[in-house]
């Protein structure tokens, strides 16, 4: 159970103990820093989660294959060029951005992970790239300057900086974790598509076959629980580095690690709905909320399919308790349910009851909407599983973001 | 073979032999006709296809049924109100609907098709649609005006009606076959979501088993080859109508069955593109083409994620011939293919070559997707089956339409 739950403001991926960041610009994007490095003290133990997509960057398959050997040193990662559909030329700029770092920190060279994201299609600045790596190894630091500056590395589109810590207690752990992390996201964009990259680190002492599980349990539940518009880049990748530097240590399943997952889960969950609030053109951010359901992949899917649908999200912009379109996403997310079960909510209005109209508060609900942040909640009355998927709306400014920029 | 193809101009439903209609206006829209009757003058055979969504309408889980007798007289049909989501009243009132055009005609009630679109969650204003049925039913009569008539009661916010006729002839018939038609579309609003209705007639004598293998076969690469918004209504609908007055008789499958599910397939597409045309916004019609793939399933699960991308649909909009966003949005259909392998075209502009960036005339590119109809193309390089899906762009408009109206 979580006994402690204290969040650092200001603070990210150094905070647990044994890393080092830096963020520094070497000229990849037109504003901002661009390039970043994060290293363990020691030789952290490394769990990844990469995209689905069939079409996937240099930096995908390299570090999948890294990740998949458990230990790792770095992460070196670039905002600006996604390093995606070059070929054989990609795959070796990837291969030479992993062996600069290594050269500079004496490191194995398959002990360094790469990320990258960005335009599509256009070739590596290398040279810019080689001189980004000599500066950020040179500026390795820890504290809140550091995670700052490495967090400005891997925005593109994003409006605000997405970054967390805590130090989480539980009563099956020997001494507090501490969990840092940061991420980008904000739709499919800049320029050509954009990418959900997140990087995670903790100081607990776990073997990464039980860190990848918990990764793969807590990414379900928040980043692969967030959506903007359903497009999936080519480039995504969330990476959990553990130090083993902290005074706990989880080495087999149990309550301990079960405890983990819940903490991981929840910190994963802070990072994911920055992204969703953040997407692109948004004016709120949404909990799609699907309860009562008879199982928890059929509440994900049908809460995903709301989440996605374009009319479900162009209502929420005009503020309109619309819930012939939640049931209609509902209907078509392929999972059978009995339509005259279904109540609808927004927020605490019931809007639909047993799959039919209800007299309500319109004009409250139509207010409520206005809300920065709020839920719709569809009840299936049929099970004991409940989902959760974070969105936003879809504004004017989605359009404009994406059809007045130019290839 | 198909050795004749004429369409006639202004013509529908009651081009080919056998068929009457009326379209009538009994107040359930604001303006224009609402309701609208089709009466063949024999027992027709029928081949039907219905939304799979799980949330249905009345007249879905009714029309469904009758349609799986194989035989019947009429369709009743109104727009302006759905009559989804409204419980046992809403099965009630559909079944009167129906029972008030048996007992006009002096058919048996289970020969009435039924089919609504329009506004859902709202019971259905039985009295006007009494008056309706009565006014429609004393107007049925056939030819330009009629057709005309009718379809203009089917529709919600389509912006123009969509209606074709044709004379087909083929070496493997004795007599030429007449093909008539109507649809609506738009997308899934209008006011809570607008829905697909196709009303098919032939004067071919076919054996309703044989007609609803066709019917699947034209609706996969027709009406089920367009998307607008990915969305699904609660009411979507095609249904087809042989009155076997014609000509031609077609008892077993074989060359001539083949060729006239070719004519009807070919016939279908024309009304289809009509829906993608004319969806909510659009300023152009797509066709999304997915060449070369290893069999035709996976070609249109990548076509139809292409055009669903709502990355490709608003760089469509700003004319922009964004590569990456259609390798990005076909590698997340689920079908494996060779990245590496990929071509991509806008019109005739090669925009990808082997997965990779290449030199083309961008102007050129962007003024062609300029057109009012064009063409995207993905060559997988892997196989011999193709597959095409018809969409629209995604503008303003579209969230303007989607966003402004309030239930």
């Amino acid at each position: 159970m979580i006994t402690q739950w204290k969040e650092e403001p200001k603070a990210g991926v150094t905070f647990p103990e044994g890393f080092v960041v830096s963020g520094v610009r070497c000229g990849i994007k037109s504003l901002g820093n661009d390039l970043a490095v994060l290293v363990c003290d020691s030789v952290a133990n490394v769990a990844g989660v990469f995209t689905t997509n069939h079409v996937q960057a240099a930096c995908v398959q390299y570090s999948r294959r890294v990740a998949r050997g458990g230990k790792v040193r770095a992460i070196v990662v670039n905002a600006g060029n996604a390093n995606a559909c070059n070929g054989e030329q990609g795959d070796s700029d990837n291969r030479s951005m992993a062996d600069w770092v290594s050269r500079r920190l004496n490191v194995p060279p398959d002990h360094v992970l790469t990320a990258s994201t960005g335009i599509i299609g256009h070739l590596m600045p290398m040279e810019k790239i080689k001189a980004g790596v000599e500066m950020a190894v040179a500026q390795l630091d820890r504290g809140a300057e550091a995670d700052k500056n490495a967090v400005e590395a891997i925005m593109t589109t994003d409006t605000y900086p997405k970054y967390r810590a805590a130090i989480v207690d539980c009563d099956t752990w020997v001494e507090p974790i501490r969990f840092g992390g940061m991420c980008k996201g904000s739709g499919m964009i800049a320029p050509n598509m954009a990418t959900m990259l997140a990087f995670l680190t903790v100081d607990v002492r776990m073997p990464s076959e039980l860190l990848q599980e918990a990764l793969n349990r807590a990414v379900a539940v928040s980043f692969n629980s967030v959506t903007v518009d359903g497009d999936t880049s080519t480039n995504d990748m969330c990476l959990l580095l553990a130090s083993g530097m902290g005074g706990s240590e989880i080495t087999v399943t149990g309550q301990a690690f079960e405890d983990f997952v819940e903490a991981l889960s929840r910190f994963c969950i802070t990072l994911a709905k920055e992204i969703a609030r953040d997407g692109e053109g948004a004016t709120k951010l949404v909990h799609v909320i699907v309860k009562n359901a008879p199982h928890y992949a059929g509440a994900h899917k049908i809460a995903k399919t709301i989440a996605e649908s374009p009319l479900v999200k162009t209502a929420l912009y005009g503020n309109d308790p619309n819930w012939g379109r939640l049931l209609m996403a509902a209907g078509r997310a392929g999972v059978p349910f009995d339509q005259n079960k279904v109540d609808a909510y927004v927020g605490t209005h019931l809007v639909c009851s047993q799959g039919r109209s209800v007299e309500f508060d319109r004009l409250g609900a139509h207010e409520y909407l206005k809300n920065k942040e709020v839920d719709v909640v569809v009840d299936l009355n049929m099970g004991e599983d409940s989902a959760t998927v974070w969105t936003c709306d879809y504004s004017y400014d989605y359009i404009k973001i994406n059809a007045e920029y130019h290839t």
